[in-house]
């Protein structure tokens, strides 16, 4: 057992006022909160009672090495005290104004914004999170091209509204598919479970382009205003790119008049070891969407950057979309301590580093020993452990959409020796923030190799 | 004039401080932001640099009294000590943690909304606004109901995502408009511009009843999810509901099996004098969407609340929706203390007596003496002065969707004189925060008092 037991959190509860405090949350949410993707009777949430850096303490005060980030948002790790500080200066100094007045902190969120995103996505709209991000990016694409089609990845996600969430490519989608939101979902590359029957990476990018490209000619490329994807898919399995990829869905687009859209809401801001994943790339979208890392999620804020043909077409016609919090006093100066933090403590480069001395090559050690490892992947902080009944057949410790007492097992696992992981079907993610130290790294991949110990005897 | 000039505004800052910061931030914002509802190079936004309960000041240090209360969100005032000090300690304490686990901030929040809501909405399901909680209420009642179809209002706003615009009635709908939501628009009661031919309040809510029953009955009772309506229609101009229409619009509702949803993101947490408008009828609807007055914006935030029969459909059945910030800690911490400062203070008291004693008799005072006034109609701090070019024939002062030159002064007479208006079409709001004193709402009348003068002398 790596978990720890202290007197006291590091926000200054005592263990013992932790505990009634979170018996208290907990009883209130079972009778009060009605939770995102749940059957709210079948579910008992742990209470979050404190967090710090790396760590998150759960309801009895234990201290669990938080390698999920929440939701892979909390970047610049928990409770980075200039983002509390500059959060705690703006409360005093003014809390929100609306959309069509003009403030500093948003302008100053918006021009850091601007100085790091790829091109000359130079304009940035702000949204509350990454959902309607997406929603605006797609209304935008749609009507700068007067067209209504919109393509996007199986294997993705893009948020929970009703556009975002017909756009995305995983089960969640289902429910909510009235076959009426404009969507055509295609395959991208993912050589370990290739659609393609390649075997090189170069072959399954040039296969999925061409697949891509066919898509577009049957659907009719004067239907299509956006090709959506994220950069690197996250919750679908973290699935980088091959080289070449992007480009050639950029030439796609460029080829058929047709909006590219990156969506960077979990991969960008520092995850991948860059700014944003397409960095990677050297390729520059027309839109891109952000959210979670631009502020770590301390407060609500998401947005698109706009490059400048999309701009024009909005600077004599009214762009017809809004809300009310679009470039919130408190978000954007959440954001400008983040990313000013981030580039005067080289946070992107400390991700790249635990990715390239740490995390790659110690998952990589993991995949050898463990016979439950199909496969590891990733770059940065950003990596996915795909769990296999069999590394023959490939097939998936869990089936798609769903878990199994195996992974189950996984999960309960990393919990009890003090890791919280993010999991999705078959796949455990290692996503901790960007500012995790190389020691913290070595004890999450320490509780990954107990809970994989305990994934291989379930085979 | 009644404009003041002070030499520090109440942040702190000093008058040449905030100017230098106001010129920077709107140099920057002209370059880099890009805003909601607007042709970006045709706006010259301005800029805020401080607020402190009903005023803001501008970036010449110009103090206004704030009669629109941004986008009618900060019902407490701006920079309410207990709210500014909350958002601060909850930073300090713990900023953010995914939705799938508890926390004691949003346990709270959630018990103090449901504690508020009528009937037994006791399941509060926190989204990051207005649009994303109009976006759940209405895919919670297509699941619960398995029917598609959603009625909303004419006259109405409801969001700016996918869903909500399209279930808003106003003109910002039109370009987003594909046919393919699944909404059908009728008329509510209008009395002053009644679809009904109806010369009487009583007669107004009878026929705008037989209207939407009739709209039902054509399009199917059984293709029909939901009605969708704001409990009082703000933006599009707070036509207070007659007596017996929203118990006749519930009576439907339980008649064929359809969901009542009521929007309460702008009428709600006291606007009206109560804590949510359709309190002032005693109907309790299946569905209740709010966002703004819960922490008046402080912190981006919305929610549904629920009611018992759609909680059980989600009891054992996972909801098919979810948000990285639903009950996100910084913005339930912020609707904890306005919910607590709101009770003590009773500011709902506050806003309904200030609706009785001074702004319904100041402007119905100004009714009578200016030509320009066809009516004013409203309750607590929520009003709307519909102008007319002719009170016989009441031809607004501006066409349905678009601004006139008279109506661009009367604004500009309002913010010459030192109040920052709301406007719309051809009405002026007067929504001050529910905290304004008797004074202020005298000040405010004395220059709205001015800037209908204009209006007059463009008849």
């Amino acid at each position: 057992m790596t978990v720890t037991n202290e007197a006291t959190l590091p926000n200054g509860l005592s263990i013992d006022d932790a505990r009634a405090e979170a018996a208290r949350a907990y009883e209130l949410d079972r009778a009060h909160v009605f939770h995102s993707w749940s059957a709210q009777a079948e579910i008992t949430p742990m209470t979050i009672t404190a967090a710090q850096g790396s760590y998150i303490w759960d309801g009895e005060g234990r201290r669990l090495l938080d390698f999920s980030c929440q939701l892979v948002n909390t970047n610049i790790g928990h409770q980075h005290p200039r983002v509390v500080a500059a959060i705690q200066a703006q409360a005093a100094k003014l809390c929100t104004v609306a959309p069509q007045h003009a403030n500093d902190a948003r302008s100053e969120a918006a021009r850091l914004i601007a100085e790091r995103t790829p091109g000359e996505l130079n304009k940035v709209f702000f949204t509350n999170g990454g959902a309607d991000a997406v929603e605006h990016a797609v209304r935008m694409a749609r009507l700068h091209t007067g067209k209504y089609k919109v393509l996007s990845r199986y294997r993705s996600y893009h948020g929970g509204t009703e556009t975002a969430i017909n756009l995305t490519g995983d089960p969640r989608r289902w429910p909510n598919d009235h076959g009426n939101a404009g969507v055509v979902h295609f395959f991208g590359p993912f050589l370990y479970r290739s659609q393609f029957h390649a075997t090189t990476e170069a072959e399954e990018s040039a296969r999925a382009l061409a697949h891509l490209e066919d898509i577009v000619r049957m659907e009719g490329p004067s239907t299509i205003a956006a090709i959506l994807l994220e950069s690197i898919p996250g919750t679908a399995g973290i699935m980088v790119p091959p080289p070449g990829y992007l480009a050639g869905v950029r030439d796609i687009c460029d080829r058929y008049g047709i909006i590219m859209i990156a969506d960077e809401v979990m991969a960008g801001f520092g995850r991948s070891g860059k700014w944003f994943s397409i960095d990677h790339f050297n390729v520059v979208p027309d839109l891109l969407t952000f959210a979670k890392g631009v502020n770590s999620g301390y407060v609500p804020l998401g947005g698109v950057a706009i490059g400048p043909a999309i701009a024009e077409t909005f600077a004599h016609r009214p762009y017809p979309g809004g809300l009310t919090y679009s470039g919130h006093p408190l978000a954007t100066a959440a954001a400008v301590a983040t990313i000013n933090a981030m580039t005067d403590e080289d946070i992107v480069g400390n991700a790249a580093r635990i990715g390239a001395e740490v995390l790659g090559p110690g998952l990589a050690e993991l995949a050898e020993r463990h016979p439950s490892v199909g496969e590891v992947r990733g770059t940065g902080v950003f990596w996915a452990i795909e769990l296999v009944a069999d590394q023959q057949t490939r097939e998936p410790l869990a089936p798609y959409g769903a878990s199994s007492a195996a992974m189950n097992a996984v999960v309960a696992s990393c919990k009890e020796n003090g890791l919280l992981p993010f999991a999705n079907f078959n796949r455990i993610h290692a996503v901790p923030p960007c500012t995790v130290t190389a020691d913290e790294a070595r004890e999450g991949l320490e509780i990954l190799d107990q809970a994989l110990a305990v994934a291989d005897s379930h085979l």
